[in-house]
């Protein structure tokens, strides 16, 4: 693939070595802990591939659609971690009826509508929360889990799985200590919310985790039964700028022709915008909103070099990208060249890019 | 189209009205004022027809791709309102012996660059800088723009059209009031312009106008050959913030499938996230970021009620929206129902949506 407008390369190599570290993390925890990373990141058939690859055959994804999409590309153990719509059920049944499927809800309302509406054998998870306050039921609150788990176990399609939840509050860290506390925090509710259900009678519960803020910083993962990150494949600006990983993890960037120069004003423009990028942005230490960070293409083949000092993205129009370019980055650019953005939010570009994606 | 999943629902009526709303006042301009209007927010061939309903057949894109889109459902005159991007000539040139193609361009180089790569002939306009700073040639910087011209009429293949400016700047405008005056200005510096042109032998340049806000604002298109607005099909919370739209002329929002009720928090939980909204927002008055407005679904077919008080979406994730709701709200909304939001930029949310689009 020739790339003629704005694309999403990905840097296998990098990509791979990303994959790996979990690995390792996972073969030093003491306990048992299983890997299904979470596929809304890159939302490729050809990376999933990559997964493979590693052995790696169970997956989380953020969406029904997104299920069907893998499924269809031959993965057959699924979790859709969002908690169930009750519009999909037709979608949710079929994917039941053609592979290991398992669910996520948070109250008993839910769990008797599943009871009346599959039609096939699912595991289900409850959904937790331990502090993002996004969705799952409040970790403390452990009548209502138990009721849940009654609930659930009426149904004879439904087996309880554990409990889930995504410590989504990690993103609001404010170092990489911040984050193994997270860490830290979130085993220990889901572990009193395990003993409290174990008491309960329901003995089995797992316990799922796995934002990648708090996987990337910590050592092994003890106390977790499954791991779910997903953005560590690529990673981006925000989790470098979390501590999560460093500029040369990043595996994926945005190459983007140039298509207006303005030495005047220190501006590039290349074609690459909100719809490319996203409109995620970072404000930097003097309050300047940043959607990316411009670096040189290599001068043979595809891909990046280190990323331009004192030059980035300021601002983002539909299509356009404005850089501000120091001096130096001003002179080795002309209008007809690629320039590739590291994005702020891997996730939310790959999405807009997983027509236009090359994995090299 | 049974709505499972966030879907962008346009309201025929109301985009009729406002495209009308527009052509009013061309028809009251005392001079000529041509249409040709952007089509980038609704990337629709569906919506498309809409214009074409009304007698619209010249249009504006902004990408090569949009326009092979367009080209494809039948339309036959189209500008590419960004500058070349020099890796898409081959689409270019083939565009080009199609239909009637224009195109931008802001360098000497560029117009030699299209002297040396086209292969049909092609209308071409000089872009322009009226205070935005994205792209174009600074409106006071008259030699410059000679010098484009010049170059463009050495080439056979490109005819000068005119000249052509996106006031951008008109998104950070405080009022109305500071709407028309930003009209004003627009058109004062490209008349100057025009003028320094025609005294160097350029003489039958138009002018091409066309931002949302200014146009909506004003009452005719006093000194403008051309206008190609394209949000007003659509509109949104950001032209309503702006004063260039009322609540009742937003013409599309997003059907989301509730998912979550917390009321101890008065939260509500739409399966709806950034992939599908975009993550633009408005900061309100005090201080807090705002992605877009929750109204109830009409009691029968498809459709929305007036924004619910004292509700808005909070934060977005990738699939989540988390809904700020106020009790009222939260007492009429259940786990399984379809609440609409109004999104904050409609061009970013029909774009992320462009395959889920429901014209009713």
């Amino acid at each position: 693939m020739t790339i003629t407008k704005p694309t999403l390369v990905v840097d296998k190599k990098k990509a791979l070595k990303n994959i790996e570290k979990i690995k390792e993390k996972i073969a030093r925890t003491k306990n048992s802990v299983r890997f299904r990373p979470h596929f809304k990141t890159h939302q490729s058939a050809a990376v999933g591939e990559l997964f493979r690859e590693q052995g790696i055959d169970t997956i989380t994804v953020s969406s029904v659609e997104m299920a069907s999409y893998f499924a269809a590309n031959g993965w057959t153990s699924i979790t859709i971690a969002v908690l169930v719509n009750r519009h999909e059920m037709e979608s949710i049944n079929r994917l039941a009826g053609a592979l290991h499927l398992e669910l996520l809800l948070d109250s008993v309302e839910t769990a008797l509508f599943l009871e009346k509406n599959l039609k096939h054998n699912v595991d289900v998870w409850i959904k937790i929360d331990t502090g993002y306050h996004r969705t799952g039921v409040e970790w403390n609150k452990k009548e209502e889990a138990a009721d849940i788990a009654k609930a659930v176990n009426t149904c004879s399609k439904m087996r309880l799985k554990g409990l889930l939840t995504h410590s989504g509050h990690a993103y609001s860290a404010s170092s990489p200590a911040d984050l193994k506390a997270i860490y830290r925090d979130t085993i220990t509710k889901m572990s009193r919310l395990q003993k409290y259900l174990a008491e309960e009678g329901f003995s089995a519960c797992e316990i799922s985790v796995g934002d990648t803020p708090t996987c990337s910083v910590v050592g092994r993962f003890e106390g977790a039964d499954e791991i779910r990150c997903g953005n560590f494949i690529y990673y981006d600006l925000m989790q470098k700028a979390l501590g999560a990983c460093v500029e040369k993890e990043i595996a994926a960037a945005v190459a983007c022709p140039v298509i207006g120069k303005y030495p005047n004003r220190n501006h590039l423009v290349v074609y690459g915008g909100a719809v490319h990028l996203s409109k995620e942005f970072i404000v930097d230490g003097e309050g300047y909103k940043m959607y990316g960070l411009p670096a040189l293409a290599k001068k043979t083949g595809t891909g990046w070099k280190e990323v331009a000092k004192n030059s980035y993205v300021a601002s983002l129009s539909q299509e356009h990208g404005v850089i501000n370019a120091d001096d130096s980055l001003l002179e080795q650019v002309n209008v007809g060249d690629i320039l590739y953005i590291l994005p702020v939010h891997s996730c939310l570009t790959a999405n807009l890019l997983r027509d236009r994606t090359l994995v090299k």
